[in-house]
């Protein structure tokens, strides 16, 4: 049976979500403490919606795992709570629960929204909340920033803004690019789209605030949206500013269908 | 010259505000910072409005101290910046100003605004906030927390929830105490006094808390009250849940008035 798992981490101590060998990672970290709470004899493997990149948190992360009957028929009524006494505490789990039918997390999901954090005051950041902000030593023009996202929205070949992978499209939706300015030098992008590219947000936000800083006009970005391969002009952001907050998925009904469909149209890694 | 200095710090890594041979504190970190920026032979020394335990976290804490007047004319203009890429990124000077006449950072405050914060989520902590909340597995009824709360505020002696020091007054007002629960699990208590003594704010928590667990009734925080030496009853929250937001001072005008009844009606350190 499938199991869909909503969960969030802060990046800092993990290479990334996928497995590695050697490497701390999230997907090895959950997989192996499933694996304990539900006294499975091997790690049960997951599939994830959002695959995030060393140092990049998530608040909103889902992901699914196939499991026998019995095990969860045994253990899944204590599972949530052994899991909140066997997890590190950069790693949560929010929910989990029975899947409903057709529901893959990466291929039935229709959105995913991220958040971008800046921190552009003279005098740093606060430190408190320095896990998930970047600080820009130079300060943001957030009205340019939001001009030059403007040209970003809608479906576009983002082949400029991500790592090539062979065979896998990079064309996706991009549904919202938004600025906002918040107190005390915080600035945040909201991102949707359909899905990402591998390095999609990051380097859209670079872009951006070459921009924000007055080093490129907000027409440049339009430029780089219309070159036919990775841009070498666009600066990849650090990983500690970006956090993937929400997954959207369709009614039930609809899970099935929105898998098939993104099986066909998507190849490659989902982000 | 005295100069005012608003920093805030992620308490985590050091062993309190205050300064032991050998360990890496708040005062002593900024006090060797302050001398290089300010190109001082040796640290100036600090004086501050609230002395945070180790673990304890600041937003808006106010220090002072004495510089050589030339000093500052040749080096103030550009010590704010400097100090930016001097300190670490778990402590942040956000102003430095000369000081009004009269001005003392611990004498002449009028009142101190802690929050303590706590998570009741069964699931645990956001991972991104866990620096400065603390994880209480149990449930809490914050409405019957606020009744607790109720029967502290005031003019009171609040031995029974301090570490008493020879010959210090432990008489002091308490003017606000408010538990709110916000989203995801987090409580938190708004704690406003005029001045606080040791381990006051995470004593009178843990009294809150008590009740808020169902352990104690409202009515058992009073009689603790009445109690006329430190009482082995009440339990000393973490460090971590507790975060110094705000010093208040009157206007320029009664600096140095308030500086002098304080020092008169209170001994001992404030907090």
């Amino acid at each position: 049976m499938r199991l869909r798992i909503d969960l969030g981490y802060d990046g800092s101590g993990f290479s990334g979500w996928a497995k590695q060998p050697g490497l701390r990672t999230v997907e090895s970290t959950l997989d192996d403490s499933l694996a304990k709470v539900l006294r499975l004899p091997e790690p049960p493997g997951l599939t994830v919606a959002g695959r995030t990149d060393a140092g990049v948190h998530a608040r909103g992360q889902v992901a699914h795992t196939d499991v026998p009957l019995d095990a969860w028929a045994q253990n899944g009524e204590r599972a949530l709570y052994r899991l909140s006494r066997v997890l590190p505490d950069d790693l949560r789990v929010v929910a989990l629960c029975e899947a409903p039918p057709g529901f893959d997390a990466r291929f039935s999901a229709t959105s995913r929204r991220y958040t971008y954090r800046l921190c552009d005051a003279p005098v740093g950041i606060d430190p408190i909340r320095r896990l998930d902000v970047v600080w820009n030593r130079r300060p943001l023009d957030v009205a340019a920033m939001n001009a030059a996202a403007a040209q970003l929205v809608g479906e576009h070949d983002f082949v400029a803004f991500c790592k090539r992978r062979e065979g896998a499209s990079t064309v996706r939706t991009l549904l919202t690019l938004e600025w906002r300015r918040g107190v005390d030098g915080l600035i945040e992008a909201l991102v949707v789209a359909d899905a990402f590219c591998h390095n999609m947000v990051r380097s859209i936000v670079g872009a951006c605030v070459a921009v924000g800083e007055g080093r490129r006009s907000p027409e440049w970005v339009g430029d780089v949206l219309r070159e036919a391969e990775r841009s070498s002009s666009v600066m990849v952001m650090p990983p500690q500013g970006l956090t993937l907050e929400e997954v959207t998925y369709p009614p039930d009904a609809e899970l099935a269908e929105r898998a098939r469909s993104a099986r066909r149209f998507r190849g490659g890694v989902s982000r």
